[in-house]
């Protein structure tokens, strides 16, 4: 009777479904461990040795927590459980990233109405595959059983982030001024963003089908593709010392209100709407919900998952180390911080 | 229709109910920060400065994830929402505080199917409140509104505290032997665990009238009283530089799950089941439920908030110290690491 227990599943002292999960997922997580970790499964807290930290100037710890919303409602619909742990983990590494932060450590939360072992255990190897990509240890993490409170058979999936910079490389966008480049790194496809509306809007299609208008992918496949790390891109940046003036991961809220967070008083941000090519699943829902463009652009990162601000002079560096992956969307201007499509 | 981007109220991009909610909290949150605090509310991560970290010899991060799990519907069926907030924070802290670690940071999230900005921002408070009691800076958070995926009215609230010590002072129980003393310090009542089935054995029964067999408490009083934070006492154990061998927070699983965590190979835990007093609200959900003696004590923390493990010599000035409240529960004997009930 006791489904609060299954609280405990990571600590390695639940019983039954929480058990048999932590059996299941135990090798993969610990395949994620880092020297720097000292004690994970099984001990009240995880711990991290911060040894390294002595060696910076200033070392600041950047700390983030996310949940991937209703992405999991897809999942479920496919029954796909695999790819919402490497969600949950890139879209924490690039909320960091975007401050020059590398990730450290991550901690998982995976709730349910009732925990099946197997599910559990496929979403979690899925946090700790991407963890270990990132080399960021999973380093805690917890499952819970809550009937009554998550409708049957629904899902929660939340991470915490735990990264670090040192201060002087710190990017908050204080450096932004006029004339500086505007560029952009691809998405993946909505990432971990607007799924209500995306699911209200195609609920009545064949998910499984593949679609013409999809470049034949089926709408599933379309939907749940992994919302990307651009940890590996932006770190080749960093190892040619890219003076990067600010960076905006485009999640909730689209461009229109995660670029304007970075952009000093003075610095307005223009956008030329026709610098990139706007994937088809996003055409899809717009054109089957009659969705008006404004709501696209606040709900949809429509194809752009993060903006990088350069300075004019190292935009041709930048375009030489990333290749066509990097896209010139814009420039800053004059103006109030906001954005402005042109 | 985005009801995902209330994913990004804390980072104060969301429109409507996040943004009040992100309204209504920010003065408490904020007085959480620390001089350490660098960047919170608004950042796409908080910004922690770890320069402290270098005068440490071998700096450790602690860190856990943990939820209040169903203490939420009692909240729920109570409506009141400024507990629960205290509950997951002392519940995070107690838990890296038996491994030693003092905390730094916290970050909360907070989901539910529609979003209440007031009782968002209620929960949060009480969240933040407990973050001031503690020292610890509430760095981060996150709320979610996700209809269908948590029942109407629903609402889960999960927390991830970060701390540090250092390496010299873990406690990890590598350093219990035979003839060591068990002390423990009481609860404030069930704490986060065993709700499920407080609530199903209870459910009948008036939450709101004064009970004589609960000392004229009600019994909704008595199960939503705030999970206890044990690091003022810890720390005053600390500062007398107490050489405190072992300690386990009794979370679910009790202590028969929570003590051998800590026992080294060789140590069993004996503890008198006559040395301390079984708060009333444990017999009470004892007799209505017919539970048997096994699962209440699988289940419930029966009135043990946290266990000592100290060296013989230790216990004199330890009570000396914490007076009345530290009970000498037990002694460390040659065996499993198990607990017997003697």
């Amino acid at each position: 009777m006791n489904k609060d227990s299954g609280a405990y599943a990571r600590a390695g002292v639940d019983l039954n479904a929480g058990r048999r999960a932590t059996e299941l997922m135990k090798a993969a997580v610990q395949a994620t461990y880092t020297p720097e970790v000292l004690a994970g499964i099984g001990s009240f807290g995880g711990l991290f040795s911060a040894s390294r930290l002595k060696e910076m100037s200033d070392p600041v710890l950047v700390a983030s927590t996310d949940g991937v919303g209703t992405k999991t409602r897809v999942a479920a619909r496919l029954n796909r459980w695999d790819t919402v742990g490497h969600d949950i983990v890139n879209h924490c590494i690039n909320d960091i990233l975007v401050q020059g932060a590398r990730p450290l450590f991550f901690l998982d939360y995976v709730a349910s109405s009732v925990l099946d072992p197997e599910q559990t255990a496929t979403i979690v190897r899925g946090v700790a595959a991407a963890c270990q990509v990132a080399g960021c240890a999973l380093l805690g993490g917890e499952t819970a059983e809550m009937p009554g409170v998550y409708g049957e058979g629904e899902i929660d999936i939340v991470g915490t982030i735990v990264g670090v910079l040192d201060r002087p490389e710190l990017i908050d966008g204080s450096a932004i001024e006029e004339g500086d480049h505007i560029l952009a790194l691809p998405s993946s496809g909505l990432h971990t963003n607007g799924f209500s509306l995306a699911r209200a809007v195609l609920a009545d299609e064949n998910w499984v089908e593949p679609r013409e208008e999809l470049g034949r992918e089926s709408i599933g496949d379309a939907l749940l593709r992994p919302h990307r790390s651009y940890l590996p891109l932006i770190n080749r940046l960093q190892e040619a010392r890219m003076p990067i003036h600010g960076m905006a991961h485009i999640t909730g809220g689209g461009i229109v209100e995660n670029l304007p967070r970075i952009l000093p008083a003075g610095c307005a941000a223009a956008i030329r709407r026709d610098s990139w090519t706007i994937p088809p699943i996003f055409h899809l829902i717009q054109k089957l919900g009659g969705v008006e463009e404004a709501e696209m652009t606040r709900v949809f990162n429509l194809g752009l998952g993060l903006l990088l601000v350069l300075p004019a002079g190292a935009v041709s560096l930048a375009q030489r180390i990333l290749g066509d992956e990097l896209l010139a969307v814009g420039q800053i201007e004059k103006g109030r911080p906001e954005v402005r499509f042109v």
